[in-house]
């Protein structure tokens, strides 16, 4: 048994982190660095990523490319992940977005377009909400756990009837800045105790001997403020919802019911996207959404080109 | 019985408020209306004042003559209180400081000073610790509850062996943005449901057959958000002193232990306060401790031109 105890994070970055091609930059937002890179011309309209939970800003790797033909695109490490400083005790929807509302301000500072992943695609919707005026010009949400990462949603499942369980073993075998480190710990749990309905997509997250280059980089007190409900504590998703000030885009992949247990497979059930799309639209904003139900979680890794012309073909349309 | 049900609140403006003589303007957030006065010349250095729970910016309405003679001085209604806009389920320092964050980048646009009253003086050590770099240069914490106000302090009494079941009666008789309204209710609890020790104080926070004009302007939800912890769930006090920046001046007033109880009377006991002095310094960072045991808990209101002569004297010495 390997034991990686106090082993990862910033620092002990010879042992947390990879080049991977891009000049990485830090923004101090007062409270933390945040790690960004940015590609395509200055001239290009802008566009914030914001990457997924366990996701640092090279979870775009393949599509920034593509991406910086058109745009001016800045992809960031939130806090708590990536080559970004970790924040105990305080990881919060609200916190990461006013994080973002710094980044805007300091690095990018005109308005901007976002697009974010899965947590990351809350975070849109956070910053579509609740960004200062004319900070975001207008939001991608890439397949958001919406409703279904709060611990207490309005409607459907929420993340202990969803992937939440995944969460809490990474806190638990990993620990709070990676205190307990027990990785072996780790792989065997997510094969066998994991609930039934979710036991089959365990080994996607944490296998093999050796912890993956994207949990080294993970501070695993996210895991325990999703399970807790921290992260969300005063940012309920229908009341952001319905503060959206501007256009938006939701693409929707992956999702199923397990019928025996009522448990949701995937980021949102179609009754929880049908609510953003009610809730948004009585903004007025007008609301793009896309189902793509054969893609995976994350579109812009496993479609880089399709992900690119999806994104251009709403702003284009936006625009004209 | 009267019943002031929904009565009162930015909904009801001419119900609720009273003028006073400043010229009052609003600033757009993006999630919050910040109500705000500003005195004085632009060409003195900026203050930034921020008001007390249940306090409005008028609370300072002494003082300002003063201050506005050296200082351009900016007056904030924190969101939920004072003629700002409310924010149901989103009362969190994380939030009110980015709230105020902004309000220096929009409104005062240059580096500033900040003095802050009670909760004000957390908000205004939230400041030193958490806002933009540069944007804050000094920090006057006034009778801060520090720990005190804390569900779970580290040191000391919490909020539940202080003045926190003051807060929960607000929160039970007036209810979230005064939708109960039970101001008799409130009057008698004042009187009779208080834990021995603060029983004798109730009658200063609510008496009389009319709301007071104080409390007209604040939102309840408050009371509710300080007594559950919500306030400051992602904010523990000792991690937020640890991230100070900026010199400190900290003024302690009256304060006394209940020994049957050992309940606190006041906004912070000698240890905690030697705890703030304790953390701070460890920064590098210096903090000037001025013990006024005799002092209510608004030097800002008791003694407007002590106030500024303590301010002013601080400053003057920080800056020669």
């Amino acid at each position: 048994m390997s034991s990686f105890a106090n082993s990862f994070g910033p620092h002990a970055p010879e042992e947390t982190y990879v080049e991977h091609g891009h000049e990485e930059r830090l923004f101090d937002t007062g409270e933390v660095r945040l790690n960004y890179v940015v590609a395509g011309e200055a001239t290009n309209p802008p566009l914030l990523l914001v990457p997924g939970q366990t996701e640092s800003w090279w979870g775009y790797a393949q599509a920034i490319p593509t991406l910086a033909e058109r745009f001016h695109v800045h992809a960031v490490d939130l806090r708590g992940q990536g080559r970004s400083s970790r924040t105990p005790g305080r990881y919060t929807l609200d916190l990461m977005g006013n994080d973002l509302v710094r980044f805007v301000d300091g690095v990018i500072g005109r308005s901007t377009y976002v697009s974010g992943l899965s947590s990351g695609g809350v975070l849109a919707a956070w910053l579509s909400a609740y960004a200062k005026p004319g900070q975001v010009l207008a939001a991608h949400y890439e397949d958001p756990p919406l409703f279904s990462s709060e611990l207490v949603p309005t409607v459907g499942q929420g993340i202990r009837q969803a992937i939440g369980p995944v969460f809490e073993l990474f806190s638990r075998y990993l620990g709070d800045q990676w205190s307990v480190g027990d990785w072996d710990g780790l792989v065997t749990a997510m094969g066998s105790e994991l609930p039934a309905p979710i036991r089959f997509i365990g080994a996607a997250f944490a296998s093999g001997a050796e912890p993956t280059q994207n949990l080294k980089e993970y501070d695993p007190e996210w895991g325990r403020a999703f399970w807790t409900g921290a992260v969300g504590q005063a940012c309920p998703h229908d009341r952001m919802l319905a503060a959206v000030k501007v256009p938006v885009l939701f693409t929707h992949h992956f999702r199923a019911i397990d019928e025996p247990s009522g448990w949701l497979l995937g980021a949102s059930s179609d009754l929880q996207a049908a609510k953003v799309r009610e809730i948004v639209s009585a903004t007025g904003s007008p609301i793009e959404y896309v189902s793509l139900p054969t893609m995976g979680h994350s579109f812009h890794g496993q479609d880089p080109a399709g992900f690119c012309d999806t994104l251009s073909s709403w702003l284009d349309a936006l625009t004209t």
